[in-house]
């Protein structure tokens, strides 16, 4: 019975994720759905693309976090359109939550719609919010074996942001090791390596974000 | 009924997490819950403790990942003793889980076992595998907001060790943010600075576990 329940509830989080993307397509709002460990520097990699498509492509932001408002107050300093979602003890976003959310958000006015789902590697990459697509963040400081132990969300991710690359030179992190990792687990994946510190490869991620926005595929 | 389902299944985790306990006590064993974000460093945590105490305190681990023995491996490889558990889509390891694999652990040469549970810095917090201590583990590289951002573990944890501080001349992390941070939550909270790198602060990591063993509170 707890199995049969526990079923249920993945369904119909299931339908309203599909819900959602009718929304965002109906739009014509690409929805990325970011994904990594608490610090990996999602909110950064969020500036850098406000940075580079500003004036140009308007993105919009949904902000989880278990507590706190710090970092929608860091976007909206910026200019940026973003709504805090605080998750309390819930370890990710769930598709309702995005539904209740999008009544606050102004669609039309978007082009991109970043949700920063809750720091965690697990548990986001189990529900489907209605995104265009996951993008999985990882960063230098985490380990160059993170796709072997948690190979979900590379699997599921369509690319991968490999941050802090500045701190190559200050860990033991092998490129070698990391990426025979990921291709092992997910062959074809797209790999971006920034630096949101430095800048280097933002202008790439930015690069992603425009191709992907006017490539209608899997929207 | 869903919630009441759910709090049957919370009351049965918490029955097996208190039988654990006195499981761990009739053997006079300190077992310490370990805490932290994908490479926040646990497994070099331990290693280091491993290298304090060795000769001196038998320390025993359980690894929890969700796939792949790399750890367990890396552990054997120094003479601990380890043991893993994946637990595939599993965000954290739970009481049961531990109950499971105290039958492959011969307890009675132990002196400490070490609970390395699924990088998470949230959903492992619910869960009292019956450990003498929750350790939270958090690194440099993940920022300095940290506890703001997960306030659970750092309520809930006995002390904080911060890892990766050969990092900070290379990061923008501000060790005054994070204490004030972490003294919002949780004002009485001990924290030892280490690197696994470099051995800064490993002696103090023993020292701390050494006394945690000899002292009988919380026990």
């Amino acid at each position: 019975m707890r199995v049969a329940i526990k079923e249920d509830i993945l369904k119909e989080e299931d339908r309203v994720g599909a819900e959602n993307r009718r929304v965002f397509r109906q739009h014509g709002v690409a929805v990325f759905n970011l994904i990594g460990s608490p610090g990996s520097g999602k909110t950064s990699l969020i500036e850098a693309a406000h940075r580079e498509l500003a004036g140009d492509l308007a993105i919009g932001v949904i902000e989880g976090d278990l507590a706190s408002d710090k970092d929608t107050v860091r976007l909206r300093g910026l200019g940026l359109s973003a709504l805090q979602i605080n998750t309390g003890r819930g370890c990710h976003l769930s598709p309702l939550m995005i539904k209740e959310a999008l009544t606050e958000i102004k669609l039309e006015s978007l082009d991109i719609l970043i949700i920063e789902n809750v720091g965690n590697l697990v548990c986001p990459v189990s529900f489907d919010l209605g995104e265009t697509a996951k993008i999985g963040l990882v960063s230098v400081a985490e380990g160059d074996d993170k796709p072997t132990k948690y190979p979900l969300l590379f699997r599921e991710a369509e690319v991968v942001i490999l941050n802090k690359i500045d701190l190559v030179p200050h860990s033991d992190f092998s490129r070698e090791a990391f990426y025979s990792g990921l291709r092992a687990i997910n062959p074809a994946i797209g790999v971006i390596e920034v630096s949101c510190r430095t800048g280097e490869g933002i202008g790439e991620w930015g690069a992603w974000l425009r191709e992907r926005v006017s490539s209608p595929a899997g929207r």
